[in-house]
């Protein structure tokens, strides 16, 4: 195996509808400017309450993505 | 911006359907008898389990609300 | 109420589809093998990414289940 | 089961005697003014020094207790 | 010493002045509706930002106060 | 000293008198099964409350126990 | 609302003259590069000592800002 | 209120009876030695078992003791 | 892909040489009796020390391992 | 860089006046029997109130310093 | 002393010898794009297995290094 | 048993050649002028860069160490 280094950045994604779907909004808005996004972890969960009910929900992820050998960092 | 303070308190809500269910009905229940509800974050997932499946799911939430001018605490 | 004990153990369930269905996995599994599982708390949600796209949802549980009388551990 | 919302709040009790003790008196007092009390959890164990003895032991616990539907939060 | 029974609660303050300048706005806040307020602790220090200058700081607090013998929760 | 190597799970016991007691009883019935157990911490104390009192006591304790070399895992 | 994301960074920064403004200098210094910074969090608190008094203040800062649909990550 | 410092420092103690012994032992040794002993707080509850029974209970304390202004650090 | 599920266990090792040498110990004993160990995390280091100094270094591993259709638990 | 060894103590401070001006009271006082002090970092902030307001702000503060090859520890 | 800015970021590195080597592997690759690395800080060990031996080390790291004044974010 | 008390203190060693070199540096340290240091365990791995390279590794250790009946604190 070679010996790869990868970076962990936080995000944050929002949905109207479910927890799971505002993951898989940040998933794919940080993977629009970075290759190579391998896995997630989700390091928080909230949401904001308009009129006694849920407008949105709210996850804050940790992302990890491969360095490519020539990627700033 | 004027100088508000807000609460933040612990509710628990559960459903035999979902975790995002589960926090919607904790959501409710609180802005039954509280005005003013703006957030909440989940601060543990939970459940029971009857005859190995998921019988119902649970949430604990923290829940925000803004203390208004002639509200008792 | 009589003094029961009962264990607890971690086990790790994924799903395609959400969340929730990682954990009715990982519950199911469990409960294959042990009898009497009660309860689960979800201590980590995490994910694979692939192309951009949730892959698969992971979540690692804590399960406990009641220890009966004649029970190895 | 029905979809029951419950409350969580935090009291400290304190007792000359034991750390038993000081939880029952923690318990004994939430409950004079909360109907349906169900649980506590121990989040702190301190304790007061005089003379170079334990003065008295104090407990924090958080405590949930069930919201009935006509309750004010 | 006689045995007695504080309760905590959480709340936020905010000031555009200063942290301790929002502790002080929370504490006041608390002790218009609540008699015996004792310590407070801080659990989170926040704040927002517009045009790149701190525009409020934030503070959320823990805050005992006694529990009189006749006191609702 | 040889290179042992000792596993680590988690029990929880319970107790209508103290919470030493319930410990008591968590390790008592994890050394009917387990060989070799060398020492607990506690990793929660908890309790149910029936009519405003302390119903039992719950421990959850980590155990810690000496895997012989025959011993499957 | 648009379900937009958001990212969040860490920095430190430093003053001589209090915390308060050791927040400000990290925050000035974030919003030098990035657009949309919207608010910070407190992660730590520290300080250098010299001759027996505090030389500087330094703060770790989560700072999160918007992530615009043109932006690189 | 004058303005005095306090020191914090960690002790362990341990007992064949019971937790609360093994504080009182663990305070009584600290106050042979400090003057000015004013609190403590439990940070550790630990045990070790021999022959399937608890042979000794050991608790881990932070111990608060006022710093005189001719004392030795 | 499938969805597996996998169980996590806490073992400790230890050894003379080094820490490096403690987490390969614990890996090799554990993967005597279980199959299909995939990952390990250490979550304790410590050692024990005689005459001033270090007499053996100990680690704490969390360890995954995947569950066979047919595995008892 | 020699390898030098430094030693780790907590100290609490308070003031009247601001949490910055607390902070100085702690690292001045530990600065009087200890040569060498280096940093601190803030474990804690806590406070009293009296008739609704803050009365002093308290820090508790980890307080570093150099072990001098000939100073007992 | 100037009053600086640093930025702190994470990143994972592996070896198949040693934790430090994986330390090492990742404090390298980091400074290849960043200037100014000056501290790391260990946030996880971890590392896989194969065939009951460890195949490789892998660390998470906290890395701080100095923002210069004409630098991107 | 007999029921003895020991302390625990917190000290930081460092090495340029490795983190168990740096344990063994501060545990030597403390046995210098404590005697009957028992165990440690490592609360913090850290280390310093120049010029892209690890400069020199650090940890902080607890250690623990029985109190003599005639020792000063």
């Amino acid at each position: 195996m070679p010996e790869h280094v990868y970076r962990i950045i936080e995000v944050a994604g929002s949905s109207e509808r479910s927890t799971d779907d505002a993951i898989k909004n940040a998933v794919a808005r940080a993977s629009r400017t970075l290759r190579q996004v391998g896995w997630f972890e989700v390091v928080q969960t909230r949401g904001h309450v308009e009129n006694g009910k849920v407008a949105h929900f709210q996850v804050v992820l940790k992302v990890g993505f491969t360095l490519e050998d020539d990627a700033s960092d």
